[in-house]
């Protein structure tokens, strides 16, 4: 299994079950467990509110306890505040993922337990697990709901996995211009605008033109830009000798 | 501001936008612009999906085109598609919020426009912006409604924010052990195991030693487990005598 297991404690709304699981699929998660749904499974409302993962996953399994849900588990994080007295790592989703990621690389099964919407986890089903996962928030408004939640740890998952490009600029058909290409159309500007008698102080000249350049620079014009700019000077100048 | 302004243009169903505040809210981002919202302004299903976020954040404002919703903002994203032969930067969620981090540190006024429910931005509204936010989903189910995308975004630029600590493991009142406690508790242990023919073949009490003290330095026990491990080695001794 390439992804870790999401495990819902006695969930109680079938519409919070299909929230997660679009959720989870979102983040390319598959495996869903169930542990003591109240209204039953399958369920409808789940159905309905998935926007059509749960017809994408596996079959969801539906256990008694806890205990059956993660048997053949091997590492188990909890989405829990820490009790009091309990000594257990703490890590944020991003930390968490992180692990999840070296564990399941080395062909561990990982389970994620989401407690009930209103009361969370039990004392002892946090102490079956070896760590507990913390969401940052909001101080003053925490009330992330169980497929909130869900999302959160997921699209951390994913991220820890994800290689894309964080920042680039596609340019289509055209491509970013070449200097020369550049340079021509910042020499033409300059004389264009020299003999438009924009320059008033000859002095300032090149401090403006370095500015200009700047403005451009930070731009990076395509090919096709160039063009286009070549054409709208064309007009300009076009218009004002008119 | 010391926040992003989150903007949804032509948003449909209160209920969106009661959710989005709440998603907003739960990563301390407490501006909320509207575009023509189909069904007007206040909204009561709004402010029930809120679960509060809308009563504790500044009132939210409303505006009749994108234009005049971003008009006092210096750097304005747009979390959508990059339409063909535009040419724009596009960022990850979490690139972009690097990104605002640093503008908001330089004063700048931050904007995120958040597109249609169904339809997006127009490529008027994309062609307004200076950066595409791209969030990262399963290329085979991606499904983010307004708040998850809302949530995403907001965690991101929350995490960029956050100066927590990413993993730790919390000891209460206790504390982990100094290190001549845990020894004192392993050469017990060795007495104890040497007493009780343990170590069926001598030669092998170093190595297994060595992996008996791994197990334990792996959990690192505070003060008072090695107070509580003293006490199970007793009672196992007292039992096995006995």
């Amino acid at each position: 299994m390439t992804t870790p297991i999401f495990i819902l404690v006695d969930p109680q709304m079938g519409e919070n079950i299909g929230a997660t699981a679009r959720a989870m699929m979102n983040c390319g998660i598959t495996h869903l467990r169930l542990v003591n749904p109240r209204d039953g499974w399958p369920s409808e409302k789940a159905h309905a509110m998935s926007s059509g993962a749960l017809d994408m996953m596996p079959p969801v399994t539906v256990f008694e306890t806890v205990k059956d849900a993660i048997a053949d588990c091997h590492t188990v994080y909890s989405t829990a505040a820490l009790p009091r007295d309990m000594v257990k790592p703490i890590m944020t989703a991003r930390a968490a993922a992180m692990d999840m990621q070296t564990r399941i690389k080395n062909n561990e099964k990982i389970a994620v337990l989401f407690g009930r919407e209103r009361s969370g986890l039990s004392n002892e089903e946090i102490a079956l697990s070896h760590t507990l996962i913390s969401i940052p928030t909001n101080p003053d408004f925490s009330s992330l709901n169980l497929a909130q939640a869900a999302l959160l740890v997921g699209y951390e998952y994913l991220m820890a996995r994800y290689e894309g490009i964080a920042n680039y600029t596609p340019t289509g058909k055209s491509f970013p211009a070449a200097q020369k290409d550049f340079d021509e159309l910042m020499v033409r500007l300059e004389t264009d605008l020299t003999a438009q008698k924009f320059f008033r102080v000859d002095e300032m000249k090149d401090q403006m033109m370095q500015n200009i350049r700047n403005l451009f620079t930070r731009a990076q014009p395509t090919d096709q830009e160039i063009k286009t700019f070549h054409g709208v000077i064309s007009a300009l100048i076009g218009k004002k000798i008119k």
